[in-house]
C-alpha cells in the first residue's frame, strides 16, 4: 500500500510524540521537527508509509542517540500483557470455538500500538476486540489454511502484542517461524521483546533483517526472504507490515485492527475494524 | 500566547485540508505540503500561532493563487446561522437572563471553525454551548462592563459566527465597532460576511487592516489600532484572537469555546471549555 497525504502530517505527530519520549527540551524537540521538515520534501511519496517512516525514524535516532525510546514502555506492555495471560488461556479453554478465540486474542493484542492514533486504552480496547464484529473475517479459510500448512510464518508487530501472538500460535500447534524487526523502531518487537513474552518457547524467532517499522521486503534478510517464500501459510500482524505487504503475492493472511484511516480505506473497512483477510 | 511544539504537525493538517479545498490534484497538494516543510525551519516559533499561520496561508495563496478557498463555505455558514436567527431571537427574548442567553449565542457561534479541529457538528454543537457550563465565567464583570462602556469594540473571527456575534451586539445595545479581517483567511470573516450577517445594521464595521487569522497588533491599520487604543470595553472572539490578544493589557474580554487542546492549557481549562474570560 502507497503512503497517502494523509500520512505527511501524520509522520509529524509522530516525530514530535517520539522526540518526546526522548528528551524534554523543547528547542532540541523542534530542532527535531524542522529536521524531518527538511528531510520529507526530499522522499519519494510513491512508497508504503514504512519506507518514510523508516527514514524519520533514522533521522530522530541520528539526532539524539536513543536507539530505543521505547524500551521502557515495551518492557511494561509486554509485563502487563503477560498478567493477562492466564485469563485469557482460560477464555479460550472455555471458549467453543477456541481457534478463533485465540485470533481475537491476537487482533486484540493489536490495539497496543504508539505509531500511529496512539492513544488506546489497554483494557477497554482489548475487550472490545473480543466481542466486535470481524468486518473481513476469512476465519474459516484460515482454520482450514492452518490444518493443510507445513511451513508457517508470524510476522510480528509490536511488544506486547507478542504475548497474545503467543496465544494464538500455541492454539495453532504447529511449528512456526516467529518475526520481529531487526533492530528497535517506535514499539515494534525485536528479539529480546518475543523472548520476553515467551514465544521462544513456541516458535524458532528470527529477525526480519530490517528495522522498518513494516517488513519491507527489499530490506530483509536472506535469511528472512528464504523463509518467507518457502513458508505455505504467513500471518502478518499490524498495520505496519500490511502497509509492507498488502500487494504482495502470497498466501498472507493480514491480521490487524484498522486503527489508521488511510489504511481502514484502503481496505473498505470502518476505522476501528478488525480484519482477518486473504486478499 | 505563543506557538507550542503541538502547533507544528496540527499546521500540516490545516495546510493538508487547506489544499484540498482548492485541489483535487494530489501532486499539487504534495507540493504544497513540501513547501510549508521548506517554510517552518525557517520561521521563529518564539511568536503567536497566528504569526506562524499568516505565513503559511500566504505561502498556499502564493502558489495556488486562490486567495478564498473557504468563500462558498463562509456563505454557506452565514446562511444557515441566519436562518437559525429567529429561533435564537425568541430563545433569549424568553430568557430570564437575557444577556447570558445572548452571550451563549454568541459563543455558540465559535463552533464554526475550519482552523483548528475542523470537524464540528453544526447543530449538535451550536446546542451543546447553549446548556454547557462555562468554564471561567466573568459575565458579571461583562455585564457590568457593558453598563458602564461608551466605546466598545467587538472583533469578529469566523464567517457565520458574525451572525451570532450580531445577536450579542443587538442584545448589548451600544454603540460599537465590529472588526473583521482585512483579506480572507481560513474561514475569518472579512467585511462581506459581516455584511452578509447583517452587522452593517447594528455596527461599524472596520478591518484589522490585517489578514492574519488574529488580531496580531503590529500587522494593523493605524485606523484600527485607534479605535482599539480608545476603547473602553473590546470583545476578542474566538481562538485566533485570544492567541494575538492573551498577554496585551487593556480591558479585553474573551469569549470562545476552546477547541484546540493548547489554547485549552495556555487557559487552564479541559479541551471543548466555554469562556467568558476578563485576565
Amino acid at each position: 500500500m502507497k503512503a497517502r497525504l494523509d500520512c505527511y502530517p501524520c509522520l509529524y505527530y509522530q516525530a514530535l510524540r517520539t522526540a518526546r519520549m526522548i528528551t524534554q527540551d523543547e528547542k532540541k524537540i523542534l530542532d527535531i521537527l524542522n529536521n524531518v521538515s527538511r528531510l520529507l520534501p526530499q522522499l519519494s511519496f510513491n512508497v508504503t508509509p514504512p519506507e518514510i517512516g523508516k527514514k524519520m525514524y533514522d533521522l530522530i535516532e541520528q539526532m539524539t542517540e536513543v536507539s530505543d525510546p521505547y524500551q521502557t514502555i515495551k518492557q511494561e506492555c509486554t509485563q502487563r500483557a503477560l498478567r493477562m495471560y492466564p485469563d485469557i488461556k482460560k477464555r479460550i479453554k472455555d471458549s467453543p470455538n477456541q481457534l478463533e478465540m485465540a485470533v481475537r486474542a491476537a487482533v486484540a493484542g493489536n490495539v497496543i500500538d504508539f505509531g500511529v492514533h496512539a492513544e488506546f486504552d489497554f483494557d477497554k480496547d482489548l475487550e472490545t476486540v473480543f466481542t466486535q464484529e470481524f468486518a473481513i473475517n476469512h476465519l474459516p479459510e484460515f482454520s482450514e489454511a492452518v490444518k493443510q500448512a507445513r511451513r508457517l510464518m508470524y510476522i510480528g508487530d509490536n511488544a506486547g502484542e507478542t504475548v497474545f501472538d503467543r496465544i494464538l500460535i500455541e492454539e495453532m500447534n504447529k511449528p512456526i517461524v516467529f518475526v520481529v524487526r531487526e533492530k528497535p523502531i517506535i514499539n515494534d518487537a525485536v528479539y529480546q521483546d518475543a523472548v520476553e513474552a515467551g514465544l521462544d518457547k513456541v516458535a524458532e524467532i528470527i529477525s526480519s533483517g530490517s528495522d522498518a517499522p513494516g517488513t519491507i521486503l527489499s530490506l530483509c534478510s536472506d535469511e528472512f526472504m528464504n523463509a518467507y517464500n518457502n513458508a505455505d501459510l504467513i500471518i502478518s500482524k499490524g498495520q505496519g507490515n500490511y502497509e509492507a505487504l498488502s500487494e504482495e503475492n502470497r498466501p498472507i493472511f493480514f491480521l490487524l485492527k484498522a486503527k489508521c484511516p488511510v489504511i481502514a480505506a484502503d481496505i473498505g473497512v470502518p476505522q476501528g475494524s478488525i480484519i482477518m483477510l486473504l486478499p
